[in-house]
C-alpha cells in the first residue's frame, strides 16, 4: 500500500504522489505540446522543463497567447522567512531566473515575512526579521536583473499591499479557507487572513503600471491553495486570473519515502545555502540515501538504483548536462560507479554551485530589489 | 415585557437596559467616587459625566493612579468612515476633547477606513474614501489641539500598523472573534482579522515614543468588545491593559424605543453635520418623537413627558447649562411648555452648534493632524 502524504502551504510529508496532487489540486500537465511551445520563445528548454521537475501548471496557454499577441506576463514569486534558505528553494528561483532571462520580463519577489511569524508558535517576530535579511541576500544572489526585479516585503510595503489585501479579504470567507487550508476555531486570525497578502502581488504590479497585464507564478506545488483561492477572486476585482507553472519538491537527503520536501527544520539532512564545503561533503557522504547495495561485490554484480538513490535525484536537479548525467546513470546501475563515487560527484557539483552563490552573495546589495513606488511615477 | 435589544460593534437596535449591558459586557459603572477623583484634576466636570451620559469604564482608577504618579496617559478613539458625520458621533468626541483640554494630554484618532467596507456588503473602496476624506474634516473640526492630536488612517498608515497588528493578530483565535462579535463561516478573512489592527492604536504610541504609556479609549459602548478582546493580547505584547470610558447612544429621533442608537442610514431620523438649518429645524419638527400630549388643552393639564421626549433627551446630551435644562424640564412636565415649543428650543441649540461646527470646518487643515512618524524621532 502506498504510504500516505500530505501537501498543504503549511506542511509536506510523505511520499508524495505528483499524478495524484494533479488531480486533487486541479492543476494541468506541462505536456509536450505546450513545451513545445515555450521552447519555440525560450531556445533549448531548462532541464527543469526537460526532466519534468517543472511538471503542472494552471493558463499556461493564456499566457504563451498573451505574449504572442505583445502583452508580455509579469513573474511573482516568494520566499516566507523562517530559516536559512536551503538548496531545495533555489530550484524556483533558478528557473524563475531563467524565465525573467529568456522571456526579458519583470519579477515581483514576495518576502512574506509574517507568514511564517503567525503559522509558527515559536518564530519571533525579531527572529524572522533576522532570516528575512539573510534571505533577501540569497535570492539577491540567484542572479536576478535588478533593474527588472522588485522585492515586496510585506511588512516594509504593507503601504501599498494593505489597502489591496483589504479588496481581496472581502471577497474570501472563512469557510473558503477551512476548505483550501484545513483551518479551524484554534487558527489565529493573522493567518486566517494572510492569503489575501499573498493574492497581492499577483495584481499589484498592474495598479503601479496603470496596465491590465498577464501574471505567471513559477512555485513548488505547496503553494496552489493560495492561487487557487485568489484566482477566483482577482477577476472580480478587475484583473487577470494569475497564472502559475508548478515544480517538484528536491526531497531531503533521507530519501523519497522519508522527507517527501527538503525542511529547513531538518538540519542533518539539508543541505543551506550557507554550508561550507567540508560541511556539505559530510552530510552527504553520511546522509544521503543510497540505491546502493550493501556490498562493493553485490553492487559492482547487480548495479545501484538510481531511482530511490537521493544523490541520483538530485543531480536530476542540479546537473544541467543532460549526456553527463546519462553517463552517471550507466555507470551507477551497471555497478561501475559505487554509492560513495556518486556522492562525491554530487557534493563536488554543489560545492561548485554553492562556491557561486557565496560570491554572488557577498556582492549582492538588497537595496538595488526593493519595490520603490517612485519607480513607477 | 422589555423589548430585545443587541449591541455589537456591527449593530445596535431595540431599546437598550444599559444597566444590563454593563452586566454582560463587564465594564464598572462610573461612580460619584470616581466621578470627584476626576473633578480633583478638572474642575468642574463635563455635563457628559454630571449626567451619567458616560456612564461606564474599564481602568479609570489605574489612569488616575498613573497620572497621579506624573505617568500621563494618551487617549485613543476612532472613526470608520462609511457614511456622513451625524450629532451621535459628535458625543465621544466632545468628550475626547475635553479630556485633551484638562488633562493637556495627546490624542491618536484612528480612521479605520477599511472597517465598513469590509462589514458593508454594498460600500465600494471608493466611496469610503470620499467618507474618510470628508469624516476627516468632521472630527478636526471638534477643535482638538493639533499639536497633540495625530490621525491615524488605516490605509494610510498601514506601513507603520500592519507588522504590529501582526503580533496581535497571533494571539487572536477563531474562536474567540467568535464569541466576542458572533463570526461564523460566512464571515469574510477581512472582517475577522480587522479587530488586530483597531487594537494597534493602543499601543503604537508606546512604540513611536519608546515609552511605557497607559491609554484611554472614550468611546460609544457598542465598540467594547473590540476591546475586550484586545485588552487580553495588549499586555501579552509587553504594554498596558488599555483602559475605556463608554457612553450611551444619542438615540434616533424615532426614539428610544425605536432608534436606540441614532444610525447614519435612517436619513430621516438622524441629523447630519452637513445639515443645513432648514433641514434641521425640519426633521426636529416633523420626526421627533414627542412626551407631550395629544391636544393642546391635555398637555396644559398634564405636562409633556421628558423621559420619553427625544427633544428633551437630546437637549441632556447637547444643552450645557443644567439651570437652564432644570427649567425645560419643569415647564415640559407642569405643562407650561408645549411639544412644539421645546423642539424649537432644541432645532435653535442644535443649529448653534452645527454652524460653529461648519465654521470651524471651513478652516480646518487635515493635514495638520495627520500622523507623521518623522515627528517621533
Amino acid at each position: 500500500m502506498a504510504e500516505k502524504f500530505k501537501v498543504t502551504p503549511w506542511e509536506v510529508r510523505g511520499n508524495i504522489d505528483y499524478d495524484k496532487l494533479i488531480k486533487d489540486f486541479g492543476v494541468e500537465k506541462l505536456d509536450d505540446p505546450l513545451l513545445k511551445r515555450i521552447e519555440k520563445h525560450t531556445g533549448k528548454l531548462h532541464h527543469f522543463l526537460r526532466r519534468k521537475i517543472f511538471f503542472a501548471h494552471r493558463d499556461m496557454k493564456f499566457i504563451l497567447d498573451e505574449y504572442e499577441k505583445g502583452n508580455p506576463f509579469f513573474l511573482y514569486t516568494g520566499r516566507a522567512p523562517s530559516g536559512h534558505v536551503h538548496i531545495g528553494h533555489l530550484v524556483p528561483w533558478m528557473f524563475t531566473k531563467w524565465l525573467q532571462d529568456k522571456f526579458g520580463v519583470e519579477l515581483y519577489f514576495q518576502f512574506p515575512d509574517e507568514e511564517k511569524f503567525l503559522f509558527k508558535q515559536n518564530l519571533e517576530w525579531d527572529k524572522a526579521q533576522e532570516y528575512l535579511h539573510e534571505n533577501m541576500l540569497d535570492v539577491a544572489a540567484v542572479g536576478f536583473d535588478p533593474k527588472k526585479t522588485h522585492f515586496i516585503v510585506d511588512s516594509v510595503h504593507a503601504g501599498l499591499m494593505y489597502k489591496e489585501a483589504m479588496k481581496v479579504a472581502k471577497r474570501i470567507t472563512f469557510s473558503t479557507t477551512k476548505a483550501a487550508f484545513g483551518f479551524g476555531n484554534e487558527t489565529n486570525i493573522g493567518g486566517i487572513f494572510y492569503t489575501a497578502m499573498q493574492a497581492v502581488p499577483a495584481f499589484l504590479p498592474c495598479i503601479l503600471k496603470k496596465k491590465k497585464m498577464p501574471c505567471l507564478i513559477p512555485h513548488a506545488i505547496d503553494q496552489d491553495p493560495h492561487f487557487r483561492v485568489s484566482r477566483d477572486v482577482i477577476p472580480k476585482i478587475g484583473f487577470y486570473k494569475p497564472a502559475s507553472i508548478q515544480c517538484r519538491f528536491l526531497p531531503g537527503l533521507g530519501g523519497m519515502q522519508q522527507d517527501g520536501k527538503m525542511s529547513s527544520s531538518a538540519e542533518e539532512t539539508t543541505i543551506y545555502a550557507i554550508d561550507d564545503e567540508k560541511t556539505v561533503r559530510k552530510k552527504i557522504m553520511k546522509h544521503a540515501f543510497s540505491g546502493g547495495k550493501d556490498t562493493v561485490e553485490e553492487h559492482r554484480k547487480h548495479g545501484g538504483n538510481p531511482d530511490i538513490d537521493v544523490s541520483y535525484q538530485w543531480l536530476t536537479f542540479f546537473e544541467e548536462d543532460d549526456g553527463r548525467l546519462r553517463n552517471i546513470y550507466e555507470d551507477y546501475t551497471s555497478g561501475k560507479m559505487l554509492s560513495g563515487e556518486l556522492k562525491q560527484i554530487l557534493a563536488d557539483k554543489l560545492n561548485g554551485m554553492l562556491r557561486k552563490h557565496r560570491e554572488s552573495r557577498e556582492k549582492a546589495k538588497v537595496e538595488d530589489f526593493m519595490l520603490s513606488e517612485a519607480k513607477f511615477k
